[in-house]
């Protein structure tokens, strides 16, 4: 008898001695790819060898594998034999597609390995010889079946339990957790995960399959806090007040409505959703969890909690299986959140070797760099203007709201959402704007308008005119003002110091940073060259600038699907080194020297 | 640099080389007797060596030990140096009161030792160059001082800390069970446990300080849950249809009224209960739970859960400490419970080397014997006739209810409780009466009335008047029926069977039975001599039995107050062998047999 334990997922197979590691796979559901039919030649089923006595390398093998991987023990499943107790590492690579992740953006794979795990049960009747308790006995099975011990148990499992093994001629499944037991089920049904990017507008949710890794569907929500702010230091003004609970329910109300309105669609339960993974910044992961505030909103803003969080989804009223968890990812400030980490997550750029800078744009922006090993992050307060908010006629990025805009000359061509007649503004659209009217000329590096026709007084200092009246929407012009202009002028200075306080810190240039990646709503609508243009990034060569979406639910995507890189995001966070920048002796000067555009 | 790990506190102590052992444990607050001042004179500070390299004995210790306990490693603590990393048992007998149990009755002590713990923090605030969470300053505080890793901590926890910080300028307790922050608090409060025994009819609790095992307070209030059937049957059964939940709720209802009234009464608070364990009948300890009843009352009787069971306070509604567990003795059978095995805690007869048996009646009567090493548990349906139900004058143990008998020719004594004018007769009192009627010679072998001034015909066949209605406080005569008779024989039969299916097991006969111990409420009060005269004891010499009174309540303060008692409830449940009577070929046989009365 031989055995092998398949790494990272953990699977320990017994078989007989002299068998290939293909075929153990096969039998065991691990599905490596093949082209050849395990015929030796395609190559494709690379594996590594960790320890244990296998056969010796083949000619075909060496053909096919590196010297490099050789050394590695690297080796083909289909020729290699077992003849002991083996420990088998399987790239993701080698596994066919539905038993591997794809991670948008960065060609990266990962292995399919959820948290919880689903395993069949097939239980003796008891009698009057044999009373045992339905736990014991399932206890016993699980122990003979698949050597699991020490395994604790949910109270609403052992609720559920009697009823199920006795509607079910003695078989069902159980989820396990880790060595918690949180369901007993009937055979058959989907294993369902949750993942939420709890934003401070918008709510996200994913609904997935967690034994596919199919996500079934996708749903967002305004979040229904805005109604106590739409910044995040009004909500905390009113937690701090006595509206901490309301805010905390707010919170788990949306995300109750979004799991039933995922679950409607696809005709699935809440009931059979294992796992929820939740990710938001460190306000509202706080929030979230009915934490306290207070700390976290004044100096030295000091988070409650930064490590992961595990709870049970019922201790914060999550409607799901009644013993699911819900896991939060790690904070690593006060205001650089789990959403960031898990932006790092997705991009992998904690471990790559390049030199990469992460930024998730918004009221308040996070942004990593990562060099030599090192990985610094730090957030600025860089307003709601790129919200529209604060801005004469700005607007959220809705139908009608301008996102592009092109000046030549007296001429202006506007685009707008959906094509819909203009109404206003969106951020995309003012900082099109600004570029473009720097570019032509028509305002100066403090951002004064010089003289055109298209300017005139105001209220609010000068403005330019970019739709007349005749060709808006609402009947009215709409115009862009000095006032405008200064407070995005303001968040770019921010957010533009921030940058450079971190290259400062890693003695490294704009030019020496291979990857920009602009993470997040805001984020991907900008036109780069125009957020270059007015200085917020450097001139470097637009192609290593990547707007990668919405990231930071691709993190909480990865952390349901993926045991490992759940545990990465830890690291991730311990290795993040924050720079708090409200006291940093550099910030303010930078932030005066960035506020200007460029010559 | 020496160490010293004090078993069973698990408390490890660091301490120069060459000290005593007695020095060590005063410094680290485990106080050992001593009358001679650590003279070595005295005697009583034995301990015992584990492990590790100390002093070699000396001519003091000899005198003082016997030739067995030097042999078993005891040694004298104020007189053995420390030269290395050593681990000492303490036995309970050699602390001072205050850090030791006394358990009622039997005279054994348990070392105070409580799931719980308290650990005193004191951090630095932070500041804008320490910017870490509460929680990584706190846990990172834990690893340094205490050498505490690895440790979970409750969402209440995490919500109570900032603020507990903030409050106490850095100072503050946690509360550790096992691996996990329960609660953070304020220092200088109680720790304050909760021992619950759940009983059918009544409800005991007793609130105990951890720290000191002192019993603060102890109430007993009727469950509320008797509106639902006085019997478990009844209650079983409305469980089936859909009122589980509203049993749940009574049950936890009683124990939060009981949890208030304690904690007022001492001037305590509820949420300074941190810890509790319920003990109850299996029935009692599946509604408690919410757990599902159907499998339970029907044949084969198959509990859901016997092992024991912790679960959070909140997630059954049970309003003390937001963090504290809940933790129940597991039970052994569909009939023999977790009060059971708290009995059998309490007694210690599990691993006495005496033949021991501790016997529980009620309206279900648990039995067990232990003998060789072996132990038999059984249960047998006794009735409710004990406890007055199905007696034509048949009540409770209450005010005016007859509970001594005493019968000289024609004239009757009776004693009733409170000595207020008979109304009734209630167990012990039936018992008395029968017994009595027997040695008159008034009743035959099969409890069939003879001729007497006292006999008169009735619509139950004949009955002996026991008190005519002039002395009756109820105006009526108070008699006793034959047909009351039948049922209390049936009763005893069912006993008496049950014991001598137990004594067939190990092929011991009554005169081999070493001690019989009595536990609960009617076995307190009924005269032993009259139980043995109507045979439900075999009339072994009277000084074998012993009424221990609430035995269960006791076992489940040892399991609050003694991590290693609460431990060895699991060996006692697991040990013992469970005989089912209701298909056993000889029950039948042996309760027909059982059923007259001796000759």
């Amino acid at each position: 008898m031989s055995c092998i334990v398949f790494e990272p997922l953990k699977k320990r197979v017994y078989c007989s001695e002299g068998i290939t590691i293909a075929e153990v796979a096969r039998n065991a559901g691990v599905s490596l790819l093949s082209s050849c039919g395990s015929q030796g030649t395609c190559g494709k089923c690379r594996v590594f060898i960790i320890s244990g006595r296998v056969s010796p390398l083949t000619n075909e093998e060496r053909e096919k594998l590196s010297a490099k991987d050789i050394e590695r023990g690297c080796r083909l499943a289909c020729l290699t034999r077992v003849y002991d107790e083996v420990t088998v590492e399987i790239p993701a690579k080698s596994l066919i597609s539905s038993q591997r992740l794809q991670v948008a953006g960065n060609g990266r794979t990962v292995v399919l390995n959820p948290f919880v795990k689903r395993y069949d049960i097939s239980l003796s009747p008891p009698d009057m010889h044999d009373q045992k308790s339905d736990q014991t006995a399932l206890l016993e099975y699980l122990d003979s079946q698949y050597g699991l011990r020490d395994l604790n148990i949910d109270l609403s499992a052992q609720r559920q339990l009697p009823q199920i093994l006795r509607a079910n001629e003695w078989q069902a499944q159980i989820i396990l957790r880790g060595r918690e037991i949180i369901m007993a089920g009937q055979i058959g049904k989907r294993l369902l995960g949750l993942a939420v990017d709890l934003g401070t507008t918008k709510i996200a949710a994913y609904l997935a399959d967690l034994e596919t890794g199919e996500i079934l569907a996708a749903k967002a929500v305004v979040n229904r806090q805005m109604a106590y702010g739409q910044d995040l230091m009004a909500r905390l003004n009113h937690a701090m007040g006595n509206e901490a609970e309301a805010l905390r329910q707010a919170a788990a109300d949306d995300i109750n409505r979004l799991v039933a309105e995922l679950c409607a669609e696809t005709g699935q339960s809440g009931k059979q959703v294992l796992e929820a993974v939740v990710v938001g910044n460190t306000a509202m992961h706080h929030l979230f969890l009915g934490l306290p505030v207070r700390q976290l909103a004044l100096a030295p803003y000091i988070p409650a909690v930064s490590d992961s969080v595990d709870i049970k989804a019922r201790d914060i009223g999550l409607g799901i299986a009644p013993g699911a968890y819900v896991h939060l990812l790690p904070n690593i400030a006060g205001f650089v959140g789990a959403d960031h980490v898990a932006v790092l997550l997705a991009t992998g750029i904690y471990n790559t070797e390049k030199t990469t800078i992460g930024i998730d744009i918004g009221t308040n922006t996070e942004i990593s760099l990562a060099a030599h090993g090192r990985l610094l992050s730090t957030s600025c307060a860089s307003g709601p203007a790129f919200e529209g908010a604060h801005i004469k006629y700005g607007m959220r990025a809705e139908g009608g709201a301008i996102e592009k805009v092109k000046i030549t000359g007296s001429s202006v061509d506007i685009r707008t959402i959906n094509n819909e007649p203009p109404i206003g503004i969106c951020g995309s659209g003012i900082l099109d704007a600004i570029a473009q009217l720097r570019k032509s000329g028509i305002i100066d590096r403090t951002g004064k308008m010089l003289s055109h026709p298209r300017i005139r007084g105001s209220e609010k200092g000068q403005e330019y005119v970019l739709v007349y009246a005749k060709e808006s929407g609402s009947g009215n012009d709409i115009t862009i003002t000095e006032t405008d202009i200064s407070e995005i002028l303001m968040a770019k200075a921010a957010i533009g110091a921030a940058l450079n306080i971190l290259l400062e810190e890693t003695k490294l240039t704009w030019d020496e940073i291979d990857e920009v990646l602009i993470a997040g709503a805001f984020g991907s609508y900008i036109d780069v060259a125009s957020a270059v243009e007015i200085g917020m990034f450097a001139a470097i060569p637009m192609g290593r600038f990547f707007q990668i979406g919405n990231a930071a639910g691709t993190g909480a995507k990865l952390a349901l699907l993926s045991k490992e890189q759940r545990e990465l995001s830890m690291v991730i966070a311990r290795k993040s080194n924050y720079i708090e920048l409200t006291n940093h002796p550099q910030y303010l000067r930078k932030f005066s020297r960035a506020i200007r555009l460029p010559a």
